[in-house]
């Protein structure tokens, strides 16, 4: 079979780090890889004034996937880059699942006290193309003491019922097959009315899934204090950035939680990347875990149909963590990349 | 003095039960009170249709303040009694100050792991009248395929402001002068562009306050890992929803969780509840913890000049809490009302 054809973009601060060592491991894992990078990210839009041309969007469209390090930079304005880079990608390549696992790896230490792996293991199913991500909204009279600024959040049944469908068909593969909603129905009445009548109208076709719901406030608590309620979460694209770091913060840190944007009808290539942003404030210095990037290349290589190559990864992964057990801390962003390596490689 | 006038609208599922306890430890502390109970909430939905009339709102107006326990049932759909009725309070008497103190007190066991009552001590200062909290937005084609639905958030220079300016007025009085701004500005670039500048503003009439800001994702995740960053937090109506929650479930849990709803200006009663809600689940069994309602009527205390009464009530829910520690749990709501009762009128 032909070399799969991957988009790398590094993107700023520890983003070029830690997606070095990801490029590292999928190497090790023998998978057949051509990867083209791109510098799209801070320094390019400093130098050219450029975010992401038509042009090369389109290239971008001919790949098989696209692995993305983190995007922003404080020299930037605020949501610039989001924007129109990152967020223009996971719009455009029509990424409408956000899938985001929560789980707490043996060997972690979580905040939470008296939790134990078996009680944080979920899959955040985020929608990835509507509601206030849409970008609509406006201001008038800005500067003044009449200023008003507003922003819409759009909901289609079209978008909610896809990634619904998804979601339930996630849960259903699960030992538990539990399907949460989270939303914030009592207040969002219009497309709080439209996810859950679009739930209740999918549940009859996947009979074997149990289906709850949460308002987003009580969900983000029992994260905190009854992690295991949770199986298969699925909720809007606001509430699942919110939640799936509450999510990285329980399971361990934002230095483990790895993420796909994932177009499911591969009409265009899915992209994964690290849930955590740029860091500025640790870049170049090497003391970026390049954990969540490993992670989210296992998750590449399973959408990508190499499911043993992506076990392999995953448990790479597993098997460094429980040696942090031990206290062997304060590895290098490239010494954690290698130790995982080695281990994918059958050398440790 | 004359007497206080406090209207009381215990509300639905435990509501009654824990302001029952809330006017017990009232009456202990020697406020002279004149109470006025309205039974509104869904029992008096379901007989008269009715939610919050002009007429019963006009005459809450003339209370010096309100008590109020949940609102909410199941047998009512999603945001008709939130809507009608407890979000109209709060936006017909300018309740622009959602008050709500993230504290841990000796004694609570908190889900976090090695956190000490030090390490959580903050006030939220949630605006109350503004953003997607508005009811702006529509459906159409409801129920088919083609169906959209929006979500407006509505924020005003005037409504920013205001709260901003009392957040730093709080952050001054306390010994670490920080003030976070929480938000999402770089998605949310209209309402986002707006608060971040009415923050840099104002900063400037108070030089004692550092200011700080966090995306509501990364503030969430810091809420669990590292909650000692956070001193004053301001931030809108929805993002304020969500973080009290998660400051109640670290702080030892929503029973503890008590907020303000304030018209600084007083042109109209302030409003004081638990955070909870009605947890029609365990309802009428004596379960529910009455200490969140308790610590709703010391903030109401202060708010009314009541200093010395407000702290006294406080010290007895400190020290019942203390006793907590040596196991003494399954106490019944009236025993829990009764205890802080006996303290507070110096019998324990
Ligand atoms: C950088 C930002 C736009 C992004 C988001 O809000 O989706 C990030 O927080 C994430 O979760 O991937
Ligand atoms: C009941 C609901 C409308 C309310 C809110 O969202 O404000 C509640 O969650 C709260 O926090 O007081």
């Amino acid at each position: 079979s032909r070399n799969i054809r991957l988009a790398v973009i590094p993107g700023d601060g520890i983003g070029t780090e830690v997606v070095a060592e990801g490029l590292k491991v999928l190497e090790a894992v023998g998978a057949k890889i051509d990867a083209t990078h791109y510098d799209l990210g801070a320094t390019r839009y400093h130098a050219t004034g450029e975010t992401l041309s038509d042009e090369v969007l389109q290239e971008l469209r001919g790949y098989d996937a696209i692995l993305l390090g983190a995007i922003g930079d404080p020299s930037v304005p605020p949501g610039i880059l989001e924007r129109d880079l990152l967020l223009r990608l996971r719009f455009e390549l029509d990424h409408y699942v956000n899938l985001r696992p929560v789980k707490l790896y043996p060997g972690v230490e979580t905040p939470l006290a008296d939790t134990l792996p078996g009680d944080i293991d979920m899959l955040v199913v985020r929608e990835g193309t509507e509601s206030l991500y849409a970008g609509a909204g406006g201001v008038l009279r800005r500067g003044t003491p009449h200023e008003i600024a507003t922003q819409e959040s759009l909901n289609t049944a079209f978008g909610v019922e896809r990634v619904v469908r998804y979601a339930f068909a996630r849960a259903a593969e699960r030992p538990r097959k539990k399907l949460t909603l989270v939303h914030k129905t009592n207040v969002l009445t219009y497309a709080g009315d439209l996810w859950q009548r679009t739930v209740n109208r999918v549940a009859a076709d996947f009979p074997e899934v149990t289906t709850d719901y949460q308002h987003i406030d009580a969900a983000s608590m029992f994260f905190v204090n009854q992690p295991e309620r949770f199986d298969v979460i699925v909720t809007d694209n606001l509430f699942g950035d919110i939640i799936t770091d509450i999510g990285a913060a329980i399971a361990g840190g934002i230095g483990l939680a790895a993420s796909g944007n994932i177009n499911p009808e591969r009409t265009a290539p899915s992209m994964f990347e690290p849930v955590h942003g740029s860091a500025p404030d640790i870049a170049g210095q090497g003391k970026a875990d390049p954990t969540a990037t490993i992670l989210s290349v296992a998750m590449m290589l399973d959408h990508l149909g190499l499911a043993e190559e992506a076990a392999r990864v995953e448990q790479a992964v597993a098997d460094d963590i429980v040696e942090r057990l031990t206290g062997w801390t304060g590895r290098t962003t490239h010494e954690i990349g290698d130790d995982i390596t080695a281990r994918v490689s059958g050398g440790a």
